[in-house]
Formats: C-alpha cells, sequence, structure tokens
C-alpha cells in the first residue's frame, strides 16, 4: 500500500500553498540583506499585533538555533538551564546548548512532560553554593515532547516561581501553534500575558519552508540580541525569505488552522488506534501527537506501513505525529495497515 | 531616482526563477526529514559529479555555519586556523568561529586578500610549543574578501605547504562560483583535484534562497561531520528544500551562468566608475566585486544613489558588488548617479 | 568544646609534614620551569614505578582541573560523557565540564553513587543517531561520593563495556588511595591493570598543598595533552613544587599510610556514631567518608559542634568525613558532642 | 661553567624564604576549605590596605588562570577584549581564552609592546554592527610583555578611552609589582587610583610558590566572581596556602623589595651587556626584562652558557629575565660567559 502522508514527523510535511505563494511574491527586485527590508518591517508588525508591543522578533534557521541563542542571551556560562527531563534541548540537539553556551542543563523530573515549580525544588539548593551551576532560567516546551500542555494559569505558576527566585522564563515552542489552537487561546495568552521572558516560536512544523522565530519580551534583553544571533550562526542574509513567510502564518488565521488541523487529524488517529489489538494510548492526546504503546513484536510491521519513532524501547512506546496536510483518508489507511501488520503478527504480551 | 538593483552585497538579490521553479517542484508530498530523501540523494549524485566521487556533501544554512562546522570538524579545540586578516571567518562572523569551537584564528598578513606559505611562516614558531594554539587547520577564501583569486597553482602550493606540515585546508567557497567562472576551470579543478580537504560552497549569493554546502574531501572526516553539524545548529529538518536548490543551481550550467554574468557586470562597472573624477579602481577586479578609493567628502552622496558599504574608512576605499541579475543598465545607472553626485560634490584631496 | 579536626570535609587539613619537607627541599635555586626539571623527572619515575611503564603523568592544579583536562583529552565536543547522577563533574564542578569542554554529561542512575554496565544502557540508543550527542567517555569515580568502593571486577566489567561499545574511561580518583587501602591493592590494580585509559589521581585530600595528577594510560592521547593542559589553565610554572610532593607521597608508602588512617578513622566514627539516638549510618562506610541520616531538628546543634555538610536535604542524610591527620581523640570528642546536641535537641520522627 | 641562576624565566626561581616560611605557618591544623578561613581573611585585609577598600580579592592559580577568570567576568561570549598583539593572552595562553570565554581577542599594533588609545581605534568601526564582535574590555599588560612601563597617566588616558567608549579595563599585572617599583609609586596608583576595573596581580614571578590574585574594582563584577573562578578551575581547596603567601608579599615591602632587586638586576646585565661585541639591547630597561639582537650565529653558544628565549626569530633579538635572587654575581658570570662564547663564534652581520 501506499500512504500519501507520514506519521514519523511533522518536519516531513511540505510547504503550505500559501506560503509558498508568499515566498513567490517576497521574490521581487533588490532588498537590503539582514533585516533591514520592508518584508521583515512587515513581519515585526505582525508580532507585535500578536504578542504585544513589547515583542520584538528575530528571526533564525531552525529550533535549535531558537533556543540555542534565546537561551544565550538570558545567562551566563556559569548560570544553568532548568528544563525537563525529556526536553528536546536536553536531549534532541546533539549537545548543541551546551557547546555554544557552556552552561549546564539542570533537568528536572516530569510527569507526561511537564515541568512543575515542585520538580524545580531540588536545584534550588545549589543557590548561592560556588561549587554549582546557578540556576537562572527555566525552560518549559509547550506542547511538550509528550504532546501534552500546559494551561496558562500552569505557566503563570511556573514563571512566578521563576521570577519570584530571580530566574527568567524560556518557552521552546515549536509546537506553540498546536497549543493555542487546543487550548482555544491567542498566543499571546500563552506567552506575553503569561509572563514568559523568551520565546522560540516554531513555524517549520506548521507549514513553513525553514525558519523560526525569537521573540523577546523583555527590551533589555533584546539589544544584545543581534550579536547573539549571529554568533549562534543563525543570521539569514536574504531575510525577506524567513519574514514573508512568517507573515503569511500570522495573516487570516493560518497558524490557527494548520494547527487545529493537525490537532484534529491526532484526535482521529487516536480514537481509531484506540481500537487496535494490543494498542493502548499512553498519553493524553492534548495536541497532534499521539503516544502509544503497542505490541512489540509488531513493530517492524507496522513501522513498515509508515516508518514511526519508537520512543522509549523499554516499554515500547512509539509515537506518531499528524501535519497540517494530514487527511483523515491517510489516518483510515495507516490505521488500517497497522491492523493488518497486528493480525499477521502473532501478539503475545509486551 | 530608482535604481533596479542594488550594490552593496549579492546577498541583496532575491532568488534565481529556475531555483524558484525547484523549490515549487519540491513541494510534492511528505519526505522523510533531515536528509534521507531522494531530492537530497540526486543532489549528492550531483556534487559527486562535479567534485569527485570521494566528495560526500553536507547542507548547512549559511556562511557562517558552513564555516564554522566545516573547520570545527578539523580541528581541536587547542588547535588554530591559519586564515588572512581580512578572511570572513576573522572579521565578519560575530566571533562565531571563537565561540563554536574555542580555537584561536591566527590571523596572517595578507596582499589583496591572498594568503601565501610566505605569509604563514611566523605562525610555525608555536609548533610543538605548548603555550601556543598549534596550527591545524589553512582556511583560505577563494574569491577573496577582495574579489581577487588564487590561481590553481597558488592553490595546490598551499595545500602542498599545509599538508607537509601536517595541517589540513579549509576553503570558504562563498564565491567559489564567481572564481571558477573568472578562472575558467571546473570547480573541481580550485578544490578537490588541488587537494584542498574541505569546502563550504556557497549558494546564496549565487541565486538561492538559503542554504550552503560543506563538501568534505576526506573520508575519515565525513563519518562524524553529521554530529558536527547538528550541534553547530545547522542541520535543517525539510532538508529537500536545500537539496533541490542546488540540484537546480549545478544543472544545465546555472552556477556558471550567474557567475560569469556577475563578474562581467563588475568588469563592466570597474571600467564605467574609472572614469569617475577622482574614483580609483584600487584592487584587480577579478570576480563580482569592484574596490575603488573615492572623494571621501562625496561618499554620503554616492551612497544616497545606492547604498553601499564603505571598506576602509582610513583610506576612503568602497566596495560595490554585482549580483547574478545586475543588468548593464543598472550598472550604467549607478555610474550616472555617482558622477552626479562627484559633480554636485566639491573634490578636495582625500 | 573546642575540636582539634573537623569532619566536614578532607580538605580541611593541612599539609602531611613529610609533604613540607619535601616542598622545602625543592626550594633550592633555579630551575626550568614548566616541568623539564630534575623533580618532575623523579616524580615521573616514581608514577612508571607505580602505574607501569606506559603511565604518562601530567601535573595539573585541582581536582576540577584533573578531571575537565583529562576529559577534555578524551572527546570531541558532540561526543558526551557517562557518569553517575551524583558524580562530582556533574553536581559540583560548577559547569566546569560544559563550559570547558562544549560536550553534554550524561548522567546515569547509580546505587550507593556507582555506576554499573546496566546503569549506562539506557544512553546507548543515541549511538549513531545524529540528534544526540554520541556516549564516547565513561567517567567513574573511586572512591565515590558516597565514599564506596568499585572492586577491581567491577571496574573490569565497566571498562570492558567501554571499550566494547568504543568508549574510554576515565577515573575520578580524587580519593583512589583510599580505595587502594580500602580494597589493599596496588594503585595499578584500579587503575592501568584494570583498563582504565585516564586518571585523575588526587593528592590534596590526601596530604598535599595543591596539585593533581592527570595519569594517561593510552599513549596516543598523551602527545596531545600537553596543549590541553595549558588551554585549561592547569599548567603551572614552577612545576617542581607539585612534583616533590608527589615525590613524597609515594615514597616510603606515605600515600597508603594516610589513606589507610583516614579509613580507619571513618570505621572509627561510623562505629561510635551509630550508637547516637536517632543516628543511622545510611551507605556503607568503605573509605574516609561516613554518610548518616539524623535527627533533622537536632542538625544545627551537631552542626555547632564541629561543622559538616548535608547531603540530601529531603532525608536529612549527612556527610562526615575524616582526613589523614585526625586522630580518635578527635573522632570520639566530635561524637561526644553530637551525643550532647542530640540530647538537648528533643528527638522526634526524621 | 656553572651558573647559580638562569635568565631564561623570572618563573625558574625558587620561593622566596620568607614566603616559605609563611608557608609553615600556615600548617596548622584545619581550616575551612575554599576560603572562609582566617588566613584569607587577614590577606583580603593586606589588599584593602593596598588597593582600597572597594577592592575584592580573589585567589586563583596562575596567570592564565587569573587573566581568563577576569576576563571572563567582565564579557559576554559575543564581545571582545582589545589588546597588545604580544600581549600574553593573545600568543602565551594556548588559546584560553577564546577556549573558555568563547569570545574574540581583537589584537592592536603596539610600539614597544604598549597599547594606546589611537592603537584600539580601527576596532571602534565595529560597535553596533552585528556582524562583529564587540569591543568590551581593555587589556594592559603592566609591565609589558617587552618589559616595558605604562605611566599612570598613560593608565588613565586609556582607562577614559575605555570608559568613554562603554568599556571595562582589564589589567595583566603579571608584574605588576616590577612596574609599581620602577615608577616608585605604589601599586594603587597604577589600578585602582587609575581607573582599571579588574586586575590579574601576579606574585608567583616575585617569589611565590604558586597562586594569583584577581583584585576586582567594581562590586558590580565581584558578586559573581566565585562562580567564574569555579567553572575556570581556578578554585583552591586549601586556599590559606595561597593566602599566606600574599599576605607575606604585602607584609614588610616584600613585594616591592623583592622587585626593585630585580629590576636592578636587569639594568646592571643591560649595562653589562651592552659591552659585548654585535650586542645590542633593543628595548627601553624599564623592569627586569633585558631584550637584545644579538649575533645570529652565536646563540647557540650564548644559550649554552645559560638558556635563554630567542624572542624573535627574524630579527635574533633574545630576552633575558632577572629574578628576585639574581645576584650581581649571577649577572657578571653570565655575561662573561656570553662574551666567551661570542668571542668564539666568529661574528658575521646579522
Amino acid at each position: 500500500m501506499a500512504l500519501d502522508k507520514t506519521f514519523a514527523s511533522d518536519n516531513n510535511s511540505g510547504v503550505h500553498h500559501k506560503v509558498m505563494d508568499a515566498l513567490s511574491r517576497a521574490n521581487t527586485g533588490h532588498c537590503v540583506a539582514y533585516g533591514d527590508d520592508d518584508f521583515t518591517r512587515t513581519a515585526r508588525g505582525r508580532f507585535a499585533q500578536v504578542f504585544g508591543d513589547d515583542a520584538q522578533v528575530f528571526f533564525v534557521y531552525n529550533g535549535t538555533g531558537a533556543n540555542v541563542s534565546a537561551l544565550s542571551a538570558m545567562r551566563r556560562s556559569f548560570q544553568g538551564v532548568l528544563c525537563a527531563d525529556c526536553a528536546h534541548i536536553n536531549v534532541d540537539e546533539g549537545g548543541a546548548p551546551e557547546a555554544f553556551m557552556g552552561s549546564k542543563l539542570l533537568p528536572c523530573q516530569t510527569v507526561n512532560g511537564k515541568l512543575s515549580p515542585e520538580s524545580m525544588k531540588p536545584h534550588l539548593h545549589a543557590l548561592g553554593f560556588q561549587h554549582c551551576s546557578q540556576p537562572r532560567v527555566v525552560s518549559i516546551t509547550q506542547a511538550t515532547e509528550l504532546g501534552t500542555l500546559y494551561t496558562p494559569d500552569e505557566i503563570r505558576a511556573i514563571v512566578d516561581f521563576a521570577h519570584d527566585h530571580g530566574f527568567l522564563v524560556h518557552m521552546d515552542g515549536a509546537r506553540l501553534a498546536n497549543a493555542a489552537a487546543a487550548l482555544e487561546v491567542p498566543l499571546a495568552a500563552l506567552t506575553s500575558q503569561a509572563g514568559v521572558d523568551v520565546l522560540s516560536f516554531g513555524g517549520t512544523k506548521n507549514g513553513l519552508m525553514f525558519g523560526e522565530a525569537v521573540v523577546v519580551f523583555r527590551p533589555e534583553l533584546a539589544g544584545e540580541f543581534p550579536y547573539v544571533r549571529k554568533q549562534c550562526g543563525q543570521l539569514h542574509s536574504k531575510m525577506r525569505f524567513i519574514a514573508a513567510q512568517y507573515d503569511a502564518l500570522l495573516s487570516d488565521g493560518l497558524w490557527l488552522e494548520n494547527a487545529r488541523h493537525s490537532n484534529a487529524m491526532a484526535r482521529l488517529l487516536a480514537t481509531e488506534a484506540a481500537s487496535l489489538p494490543g494498542v493502548e494510548v499512553s498519553r493524553p492526546v492534548e495536541t497532534n501527537a499521539v503516544f502509544a504503546r503497542v505490541p512489540r513484536e509488531a513493530i517492524p510491521a507496522m513501522q513498515a506501513v509508515s516508518y514511526f519513532h519508537v520512543w522509549d524501547e523499554a516499554t515500547a512506546e512509539v509515537r506518531w505525529m499528524c501535519s497540517y496536510d494530514t487527511t483523515p483518508g491517510d489516518v483510515r489507511a495507516f490505521v488500517a495497515g497497522m491492523r493488518e501488520a497486528l493480525q499477521i503478527q502473532p501478539q503475545t504480551a509486551t
């Protein structure tokens, strides 16, 4: 069988046609490079509308670049970053944060991928002790690596805890759009209005070709950000081609439409997959990710339908991602294929 | 007056229409992210055709990312990088090489931007002396920051000097296409066939939207390069969109056509500008850059015609860049505008 | 009451009189700086006698310097270091490893501070996956931060596991002397003969004034170590004054005598303290450290006798260290003082 | 012949007997480690007397450690350090500044090793340009690597230039004592009273066994310095043994006596050596260093008398250093030996 779409990653999708159109429209004549152009000015205005007038946006290339440059601007090398043990910065960025920042990540135990004030407290004993990396930034991921969500109140509680201790708050919003769509709140409600200090706002997983945005809500951090971005290797010359994409994404609710759709497809997939023999959805399905424990022996046959990642070898937990362009037909074909794979493969206890 | 094109930077141009078409064609369905896709495989094949079967290509985002990741793969932090004093890595990358590599750059005095074995010899006394950063890599820029060229023989002489001392050779080829076009040799003649070990092969300045290529000619360096690239924040998820652009650039001689054209426009500009009162072309015009000493007082008026950078405040030397899409009409309009600016502005000795 | 000795840290002790004598004897005339002197040559010979002819020793300043320089020589920045979650490099070196190496530490869960092959296996899934820091070095601490020991067989099992996966093994031997004394084996049995690749061999905690030794058992790593040490800021000019101390420590069994004594004092302290009301020795007392859970409310009064660190606030577990110069009288006075403190302080359930 | 003393380096000397006595006196009983002890408190008081009440001193291990930690506290990684092209941090610290700080050094051309406001001006064009490392610290060496001196007025002029541009000023005072002795001014006149922000105050070259001092004159930089020092691997456990040495050095004018003596020996050596055939003293002899151009062919024979370094191979310029314990007899024996070497060796034009 041939599936139209894949479920391994929301990075496997292409570029939304409205974004592609925006790229074509931006390809006209010469512009000053590095951001001093009208496309970038327009996009900056969009961000101000969405996140508030204090929001200053800096475009970068990818999620690692966004996170590393954002965090770099927020701390000195002797200061550490509190984060979830499963945070992308901690496990999936190849040591880029440590290499570039020279700072220690201070991982905290989580439930369903979510940090809480309680989970950070063990690191407080290091404060003021010269032998330890000093906690300075709290980095949370919205939606989390496990597809779960922080409510605005939960974010505010973390922000209050952080600010009370003199820490700053960074949000890795690679899938912030999915979170806002699911919670039915504006993007600002989860970020600027909740007290977040610096945001990595992802676009690639939501229909862009390339480019992410670092949004700085503290004016005192924004002044030096251009130098940090440059030193991180994240300053694009033909800046208009990132700016134009974000302009499209933030226009006419495209970000919301795309995110709502991929969220809906994940709910459909979770519902359909729950009926598969031996398959158990293992995490709350709140955005565009479905996690499930599956019969271990059947995994290769299931992956042959459409490749996906095993999240935890120990528990045979797998991850399926939906994209802005996943269709109900794709979902049903995927589940049907897996059902066939599971029937061929004798199920034994995992 | 309104100029169609600018002369401040070859980064001010847009995307060549054939590259734009390639991007649209690549935007079809889902692909495995991070490079395991057919577009990337096809592009890899193109590189093998152009640079030889030992060439392994790794796509990155920009020139700084290409240079930093390439150099990172070639040395340890206690080893240094010999480079021209005016090298982009030394003066225009915001300290990214030092920050990411932890290595020292060892600048050498140059004539018209070109390194030579002789210019590197003062650094040899450091070899084996534990108090000094140990020279390990020679990085040359082709074409140089001053628009000049290394002949294949000059490259070979540097490579021989380097290899004789146990050093590796990196080439910053942000404008390698312009160099090959000017020298009327294949790209391989300046790189793999001349013994270069790792190449940063630029595309953005020659008509791409984004993306550069690191080409590794030493198989023993290629194995670990993916990890270096990831840690440098230079791994693109939707890799096909860089690959497809390079496929277009290397197909049907597009790279050569674009480079020849911008070189020709620079020659035209140099010829026309030489007739301007008080203006003296100050460097050999070998590729797409024109350097000139101009009447200092007239600079603001000349920049008002079309903004350009002052290269050296002390000598009132300025830089004009031509692009793949610069037209003879653009050049003539620019020169005409500058002539007018120079006439209005009384010339005094610079 | 006034205690002659403290129990907070084995760094609170002074310098053994034989070491002080050696320093005085070394203070004669001029020597070539940076290690090319007879004192250093003599000390090198001692190390070869103790650790084998392949052992090459490099003196540094302190434990952090030893660990960071040793690990730096063993990996590239994209490679990570597997270590115990409670390892000194992970929790007590202020982020120095990350800052200098740019590498990620990959902490593993431990029992009583000890790594095992099993505890490292979850990190193996990262091997070959470009998104993850690549495990390259296993760092174990002997004796551990909890005062426990690896037997020669346990070390060999870890070394075999590491080498089978292409990893190198580093030992943080800040208290290696205590371990060898307790196990009644030569220093080589725990290091060179067990397959360890690079050792940080501590002296300061065992009677020296300053200075630690990095012992490299792999010749291919030794050649570049001088440059790594220099770049780490760990090259001493008047090297003879570290060399002479190590010469004294390794002569006439001084290292063993000191370590045996501090171990014996810890056993005495554990025995005596076990009789204190509400006090429970919480870890095997194998070297010169005693860990105990104590009545939480009594801690301030107990610390007033002689200050010590609370190891784990959550469980009211404290740490007492014995030194080469601790006397039985010191131990008894300390326990007597704590007994008094515990009696004054009403005990309630912890 | 056998010389009692060497002239290669002031690091070849041993430890002054008063310092040795202070070390013995400090070796009494137990002290809290890491600086919370009476010896350290006493030494801090001495620094306050000498440098003023705002001076906060932090002991480290060596010159590289002092410079790297001091500079680390003064800048972010995207900010650069203006320094003399011949500065120790630029040529003799093995790339430690770049590796630890991730910052770029911005070398300036000098005359006789001395920076001036004029020499830094070419770097000002980078200010505010996002592509360039941003100058933030000026680091000067007193006495310079060439044995020359900045007068208090020259220091003040550099400080004013720096502060006017928002830069901070660091002084590498590895031989500050020699400078103050030569200029016949208090240490404060060259540092705190001249507006210097952070000082590396060397002791090892002036009679100590180990240890240097970072003196912070800006209170806002002092608060975080302990963490920087720890992360740099420069925090000594048995701190009292550095503190006691500095206490001795700053007591009863020992620093001044030692420095005056080594300066006087250098003047004697310069006078005597000037009479050697073919030898020309090449730099002002202002402290304890003598630079001379000598007959190139005779260098090996001259080095056989007592080894010394060739400073500049191109000009056959050599360096001779005098120490606190060099005697007039040593100087005369050295010159006599060189005279003999020069007579045996036929002199030809260099």
